[in-house]
């Protein structure tokens, strides 16, 4: 090769790691306005806060153009880049944490709605401390994911797949105490049945953190952690691969 | 171009198009057993086979070992082949269409879990009707949207597309008059619930037909429809592309 081509090689390469972090950087920056999304949502909901509740939802559209951007620059990345190894496998993670990212969006979006509905009813609203509780847990687990994400950091990526099994938990025993509401005063069902539909949204939030924290062993270890039970995945089956 | 080396990039060829074909077949394959798992679920629900509804839980494993599967074979051909263009966008679109078929499979598993906790109480289960009506509507739109991937067939996703805002407002009537049974009824409340949970889940699995119809208009004219409402994708639009 000689010292033309292996400068034009490197220009290239250079290039390509500029597109791959620009990539990364656009990631985040949805990642970010996801995060504000469901933190606003959840403030909406606490402080019933109307005004703040319909800006979440008008906010959502934003969300599916950055997924719809990231994902055509992933497709122009690979048409025209065809990354191997590492390379490839960031751009695959990224296409598919885009897709959990813009479903976080949409659960904010479903918490914003849910705000709404219980903004026009009665003022004793029950669960709204199990609802609290658990959006500090999930915004916890999606900060970290998403951290790990930034920095390919897969101890922490594998401490937010541990802390999914805890949200499930508090999750079912908070549905159970909502349930015992109802039961209890049947005027309070639709307020309650409210608050259900968002810790559900919720729970689901804190699957898709997991399922980011799981690309973020993918794309660095190559290992496809998915559907492997977490008690499982010790650290020897990390290290090994 | 000689002759040999003519013959061996038409070789490379058709083993590459063998591959596409291959992984066509095994996203089918995934989509079969996603529909029969769905299938499965509602009829230990409506029939209350408690059996039934196990097996169907148990073997949710089997679609996840399927997406892995699936999604290496994704890998390997981008990493090998570096293809482009539609070839590109179909491994760009299975790898999409994996996802929402798991997630299709988690959603019949809820429903699956969902008909064992009623199989353990009491007979007069409100809402069933709605159950059966909507899981119809939600088998068809499943089962267009993988015929549609099947033939590259963009009319018959489009439908899809159009069906899903209907599921949406049966979703809701459903709800409402579930929620109008557990007012009369407050020992209805857990069982009702159940049911409810059903319902989310069938809706979700609408969501996700409905996602596997966008990816076959995307892959076919290179178009992502994702986040435009059906009513303002008409054929014009869909003929310019």
């Amino acid at each position: 090769m000689d010292i033309t081509s292996d400068t034009h090689s490197q220009h290239i390469s250079r290039q390509f790691n500029q597109e791959l972090e620009e990539l990364k950087t656009h990631l985040m920056a949805m990642g970010g306005l996801v995060e504000k999304q469901v933190q606003e949502a959840i403030k909406a909901l606490l402080e019933n806060d109307s005004h703040l509740a319909e800006k979440v939802r008008d906010n959502d559209r934003q969300v599916n153009d950055l997924q719809i951007q990231i994902d055509d620059e992933c497709t122009r990345i690979l048409a025209r880049r065809q990354p191997a190894a590492s390379d490839l496998r960031l751009v695959v993670a990224v296409i598919r944490a885009t897709s959990d990212l813009e479903r976080i969006g949409d659960e904010a979006s479903k918490i914003a709605r849910n705000a709404l509905s219980l903004s026009e009813g009665s003022n004793n609203v029950k669960g709204l401390v199990e609802v609290r509780h658990i959006s500090e847990h999930v915004r916890k687990m999606l900060r970290d994911s998403l951290t790990a994400f930034a920095r390919f950091d897969t101890d922490l990526a594998m401490q937010v797949v541990h802390e999914d099994k805890l949200v499930d938990d508090e999750y079912g025993s908070a549905m159970r105490s909502l349930m015992t509401f109802m039961m209890e005063d049947s005027r309070s069902i639709s307020s309650v049945l409210n608050v259900m539909w968002v810790l559900r949204a919720l729970e689901r939030v804190g699957d898709h953190a997991n399922n980011l924290a799981e690309y973020v062993v993918y794309l660095v270890k190559g290992l496809d952690i998915r559907h492997i039970a977490p008690e499982e995945l010790d650290e020897n089956m990390l290290k090994k691969s």
